[in-house]
């Protein structure tokens, strides 16, 4: 291991970039001692925002990068043509080992392509799935795969479970992690052509601690820690949790404004309900990894704010300082 | 049509069997004039909670049945073995076309095979879907397929478009339903293989009025009012549906005890939140109907009280008065 762990960061990506990502930077270096943030993107934009902070200036460099990927932007087009983004300038520098990690709250697709193509996957690694730390009513569990892989073969779904697992355990520090299969029924017999396969794999192999199918009911309930799914079903679980839970949060606001009685009731349940969400915030879980390449990519939300840039620092850290990659290198090399 | 539309009911089927699928067959006739129920199940025990009640007698009849199919069985051997069950003989008795639809809070499995195995498909159609209502922002959405097909065909999604929505128009009166396909992604390239195929295929019919792609986010939303499924990819976002929203609701109750102040809070918007949530009953549009059959089937659910019942009852009413197999065959040999 380098005397610092080097983690490049997207000055250019997210909603409230460059002022989150830069603040991100100070506050990471300020709290990780030995972290080096590179920050990449439009020089004089970032050096602008860096002087409204004193940090330690020998921890924190920017690479330029004249050119910026915006969201909705085909992805396969804006890694090919804008070479120069902040992006691509930064996906390559990992590739280089100018960098060891790389966070960027970019836009998803971009990040899979650019990841894919220039980081590109470890050997031995078939698809670099998503993970993506979903809440739920014991914590938190990760989604592995979370939309990059769709149609993916049963043994990309084993090996989304041998990455998955290491990674609950080593990163988000879950002590032996529960697998579990999203399907649909119970029994092993159920569900379609690809999650009976895989049910019968994962149940064969003595080095995933696999406890049978997870159904969409039983996602929020914390049935298990690391939940595999191709990435058409592990999509539209995600959304899903977004969805319903904005509709009915929506609701709830509703009924706070239906009169004046509950307008007082709303006042007096705020507090604690806010308080109670909060652990319902994945942001504290870093950003979704994209796991399998030879260097670590996470993606954190479109709308990170500073903290989230700084968690997810702090989660290059923790990967890396477990050595995750060598990890997942050696168990998808074993037999099982 | 007959003088009477004669619903056969699964006297016997669900948690709150005999006494609530009976209480309906009676809130039921009293209601609409021109149903018969057939009650199927054990004759004694039906006539000793019918002795509850006094109703029009000569528009209940009971049809004796003397096992029970119970939940957790597995379907397919219920359905064999299981020959004087009430769900097998009220199937039958469709079949036989003794009674033109059938209400059942069976076991869902054994009532999908009872379903396609003894009432049979209707001619040209390759698959029968189930078909659920579920809650959105702005009233309800019709899933189809949620469960019974997995591993479905481009041509058999096409089918489940063409049979939701002539559903959601003549029975669930949604003026010009707007059908969407469930996807990951907006545009027309992204999905897996089978959407991708879908989507074309859906936008080539003049007679569905395909509205594009909706994910997971925005199903709760009230995008569709029919959202074309494969069984896998439905059945999941429906039960995604129920365990956030279990989650969610728990949730709040948990912040409601929190403190005095938050009980107090509780106590007065208590009222306004039940009322508000009744919107999200999906009962109110009666039972999941399998579609395509040669005569209505309709699931309700497990946990179905008499309005429930009654409700699913008038959905048959509306079913067959609108004539809606009859409009599914024209439909489907239409070449759109």
């Amino acid at each position: 291991m380098k005397e610092f762990i080097r983690v490049a960061l997207d000055a250019m990506g997210g909603d409230y970039a460059p002022a989150a990502p830069v603040e991100g930077a100070v506050r990471a270096v300020k709290e990780f001692s030995d972290v080096k943030v590179i920050l990449v993107g439009k020089e004089d934009v970032i050096k602008n925002e860096l002087k409204k902070y004193t940090y330690p200036n020998d921890r924190i460099e920017i690479k330029n990068a004249t050119e910026v990927i915006v969201t909705g932007e085909p992805p396969v087009r804006s890694i090919q043509e804008k070479k120069d983004s902040s992006l691509v300038v930064a996906l390559k520098a990992v590739k280089a080992k100018e960098a060891d990690a790389l966070v960027t709250s970019g836009n998803t697709g971009s990040v899979l392509v650019g990841g894919q193509t220039i980081v590109r996957r470890e050997k031995g690694v078939e698809r670099s799935p998503i993970a993506t730390a979903i809440p739920t009513e014991k914590g938190v569990a990760l989604l592995v795969d979370a939309g990059a892989n769709v149609d993916a073969r049963p043994d990309h779904l084993v090996q989304f479970a041998i990455m998955g697992q290491a990674y609950a355990e080593k990163v988000l520090n879950i002590d032996k992690p529960k697998v579990g299969l999203l399907n649909i029924g119970a029994e092993e017999e159920k569900g379609n052509a690809l999650t009976k396969e895989v049910y019968g794999l994962l149940s064969s192999r003595s080095d995933i601690n696999f406890i049978g199918n997870v159904e969409g009911n039983e996602v929020s309930k914390g049935k298990a820690d690391v939940i595999v799914a191709d990435g058409f079903a592990g999509n539209l679980v995600l959304k899903m949790y977004e969805g319903v839970s904005s509709t009915l949060m929506k609701t709830v606001k509703e009924v706070f404004m239906t009169n004046a009685g509950t307008k007082i009731g709303a006042l007096l349940i705020k507090k604690a309900l806010k308080e109670k969400l909060k652990t319902f915030d994945v942001d504290q879980y870093g950003g979704a990894p994209l796991l399998g390449l030879t260097s670590l990519v996470v993606k954190s939300h479109g709308n990170s704010k500073a903290a989230a840039f700084k968690t997810a620092i702090g989660q290059c850290v923790s990967f890396i300082k477990a050595d995750l990659n060598a990890i997942i290198k050696e168990r998808l090399n074993d037999i099982g």
